[in-house]
């Protein structure tokens, strides 16, 4: 996996951000010539998702002292964030909750899934989704609906697990069939079962000082988990997201914020991107376009969390093609004292979030610390 | 009014942004010893607040051209952006708009005000607001109620009206006595009538891309409308909030955010406010500290929206003190392109933008454009 996340941006067309909600299609790029030196794993000690860590009856995975994280290398100074080994650290520590809840009161969490179609894509991400429940011992649901179905169908599925007390998190796999109306069904969610988080009543409690939302959206959440896990200070700290899309750059600059950070949104309209990124301790980029981000868009030691995963051009990849973020890893791993590689950064946060939300409101409904 | 927004800055203390949430108290400032020439009134031509002023019975009132705005002085280059002018403009809008509908369809809109205890300050506000609805034709409904009452007693008057179809508009008026929960009474009234928008479910709504709020909270939107009426470009512009209020700096913010701005918020943890301030095409200052924003925080040619109203010592007044912003008018006017007076810039907005969302929920109600 390390070696495929380095690829040469040199090649790249710089595009502008203005054209960053066109339909993505692969930029072609060159292969990296020569492999970088292998990535030192960074993983903050102390986990900061579970409220009460002591409880635990096992200590985290593996780990690393900050004192070792702040080592420089001249070719290669930035800590690499390993998402995929803080995912399994995070998803570690919820298999304990979830055993010590069904210990003490007898309840399993339970996450409902419901997917509309036969998309392929999807069917792969609701399997991953069971499977991650099955590992830590969530109890998980499933309704496959067909294609064609209305509207109402999937209401009164929804319905049915708002009121079943074995579910704790209810999920509608996006994107839905045309003919249905997202937001009608997404709102149909119980807004203590919307483990998702997207709910507006949530982004609202989300934005407003002295309120909590019932819960973070799930990738934001992983990025700022993977912010913490990381000992990266965020109060006072300059940041900048760039995307404002609802699922992760508008409620991820709205976490930032709430954590005192003085954050800037950049998006399709911003004039100079890059002179603003510069300015920032922390970046979180979740624009959807490969490579945008080059080396010279970021402020030295800075922390950068890519959320892109971006599908490009590689012949010599057997299936034609590879993964890489929306920052230029190559340039920006040399100027940033962190940052997430694609794959194996942001993307594993997702799921173990999702587990975590769905723990959390199983601990909520319950009333169970 | 003119000669009372002048002071000289340069003797208050500059206090440092994180001692904004302490208690206010009045800054000792020295009158400007010389009066400025006279401000030079900016109100854009074209009304934005009503969606079809081609239908308006008569024109708006005092308006200056464009091409008469762009004029510079020397001495004080800012263009005022006179929000008093604007509010008469706005409630004379208001006023064509509700006898239209009262003429077409038999509805006239309705704004219940509940008022508990007898605050002097209060009684005041809401005096004014009863006023400015008789003024505009909207129909006004008011509850006092004892400081002693029950938070049941106060949602039983909220449930009435949130079920009186000739009430379109609920404002329970704040600060509510200490023995009641905030967040109780202000949930209780009806999203669709609730015009100080400061629902959760709103602000929601209001940070989401795809989304529109049922009400914009009626300070930012003030804020809004002065920018759009004074001709300042939004979109693809910096935008800094001071200020992160869920009442105010927030919601300015992602109103700023969906008019296409790149928006920073600067607040109490933000460790170079200038510097970013400095940046900004338009800077919305509500933090609430009198004079904060000096001269050499504004970029030249800025426009600036001054929410601050502060009391500060005056000897000189019969009152003892006077009002003035969270910018020191005398140097930002010096630099800015345009800015807001305090007092006679926010504030009289903060009432016209009640109407017309009480306006707006009528026509909302009764599907009436």
């Amino acid at each position: 996996m390390a070696s495929s996340i380095f690829s040469d941006c040199s090649s790249a067309r710089l595009l502008p951000l203005r054209l960053a909600l066109l339909p993505p299609r692969p930029p072609r790029l060159r292969l990296c010539p020569a492999l970088p030196p292998p990535m030192r794993l960074l993983v903050a000690a102390r986990p900061l998702l579970l409220p009460r860590p002591h409880r635990m009856d096992s200590p985290p995975a593996a780990t690393a002292s900050s004192a070792d994280s702040a080592t420089v290398s001249a070719d290669m100074p930035a800590k690499v964030i390993d998402g995929k080994l803080v995912a399994k650290q995070v998803r570690e520590e919820i298999a304990v909750e979830v055993a010590r809840m069904k210990d003490a009161i007898g309840v399993v969490p339970g996450l409902a899934v419901i997917l509309v179609g036969s998309r392929k894509d999807s069917q792969t991400y609701v399997r991953n989704k069971k499977k991650a429940c099955e590992a830590v011992g969530i109890q998980s649901f499933e309704v496959n609906l067909p294609e064609d179905s209305s509207e109402e169908e999937v209401i009164k599925h929804i319905a049915s697990f708002n009121s079943d007390p074995s579910v704790h998190g209810i999920l509608v796999q996006l994107p839905l069939p045309r003919h249905m109306n997202d937001e009608n069904i997404l709102n149909a969610v119980g807004i203590e079962k919307d483990v998702d988080g997207f709910h507006p009543l949530n982004i609202g409690r989300l934005a407003m000082q002295g309120r909590d939302p019932f819960f973070v959206p799930c990738t934001p959440k992983g990025c700022m988990e993977l912010l913490h896990r990381s000992g990266v200070e965020i109060k006072g700290k300059r940041a900048v997201v760039i995307g404002r899309s609802n699922i992760v750059g508008m409620p991820a600059a709205l976490l930032l914020q709430k954590a005192n950070a003085t954050v800037s949104i950049v998006h399709s309209q911003t004039k100079n991107p890059e002179e603003i990124t510069r300015q920032a301790d922390i970046v979180i980029a979740a624009v959807g376009v490969a490579n945008l981000v080059r080396g010279n868009w970021i402020k030295p030691g800075a922390a950068i969390i890519d959320v892109g995963i971006n599908p490009v051009d590689d012949p010599e990849s057997p299936r034609g093609y590879r993964l890489v973020g929306d920052v230029c890893y190559e340039e920006a791993s040399k100027v940033a004292g962190a940052i997430t590689p694609v794959p194996g950064g942001v993307g594993p946060m997702t799921i173990a979030m999702l587990l975590a939300n769905t723990l959390e409101s199983a601990k909520r409904i319950h009333n169970f610390n």
